[in-house]
């Protein structure tokens, strides 16, 4: 039980330094023996925990999809207006960013190097995100509770406004993650708003 | 006469077809024989023009640049409200957008293989056009038209939320600059307003 537990931690730690090489020498620009450096051990000692360079990437990858699709099911076993599902939504969103900072921007800027089979699933993951929101916000404009703006534009101008985060949160700057959630809610929701 | 504005002519195309290929490839992944390739020309023939691909890069940045700074100085010249001043400047910013597409995509993706010097100066620009940003959003406040919200974290969600235009835009969507410029502007002015 131990060993597992060790090795499961391992194979963590691998993720997670792997993650800030990839978001500041790019994917691309990092090898196995720089990751190893970077970690204080073996080249060979890595692939106890992961096969290879391609395999980090998908986990990192991955762990982000599903982290943001999760936030989707929970969503789903509640009953709320559109307004509180959006708004749950976003601020979910901002948490993930928050908290798995590399992360996120690895699979935002790396996806394009998955081979082609995740690529396609990583995609469809992310379509699947997109449409949710979407469909909020038509059922929001057809209840009366947002204004009546093409979804499509209201689901990327969402998106698009949160993605600054990613490279600028920082907790020496003093703000926190539920005053970065409220103020820039604060700007989306009224901005939807029609009542 | 002729002979200048056929050059000139020819350097326009020129950074116009490199905008497009830096894009698509990189400006890393991009020669200056690729380039004369994809525009049937010979490759000597560039260097009538133009010294090098540092060159253009340059040119590509600072051209979008002093776009976006030319909408800040228009905007000193009227007085009105700061709700009038940020969405002019906003409106402003998506009509760059779309109109030089290609060349904002390059200079937001690639503004950091320019030279040292280059990248200083366009690092300036850069902030003068943000902290200008940042200026209307707290006198707007102070005015009592703009809700009290941290002008950091306004300044990037404004930016950020119309940065998927680039990306985006095609004339094929049907959707015309008036509308996306009209709800993209709706839901971030309707966000901002305190009355």
């Amino acid at each position: 039980m131990i060993d597992v537990q060790k090795k499961r931690n391992s194979r963590e730690n691998i993720l997670k330094e792997a993650a800030v090489l990839f978001k500041n020498k790019g994917y691309s620009g990092t090898s196995m023996r720089e990751l190893a450096q970077h970690m204080g051990v073996e080249a060979a000692g890595l692939y106890n925990h992961i096969q290879n360079k391609a395999e980090i990437l998908q986990e990192i990858c991955f762990s982000v999809a599903r982290e943001f699709n999760s936030n989707i099911e929970e969503l789903e076993l509640r009953s709320c207006t559109c307004m509180e599902k959006l708004e749950t939504l976003l601020k979910g969103h901002i948490r993930v960013i928050i908290q798995m900072q590399d992360q996120v921007a690895v699979a935002n800027s790396e996806w394009k190097s998955l081979d082609l089979k995740s690529q396609t699933e990583y995609k469809r993951l992310r379509n699947l995100y997109e449409l949710k929101i979407r469909e909020i916000v038509e059922e929001g404009i057809e209840d009366g509770e947002f204004r009546n703006i093409n979804s499509s534009i209201v689901m990327y101008t969402l998106l698009s406004s949160i993605r600054w985060i990613e490279l600028w949160y920082k907790e020496e700057r003093g703000i926190s993650e539920a005053e970065l959630q409220n103020s820039v809610l604060s700007i989306l929701m009224n901005g939807l708003n029609a009542r």
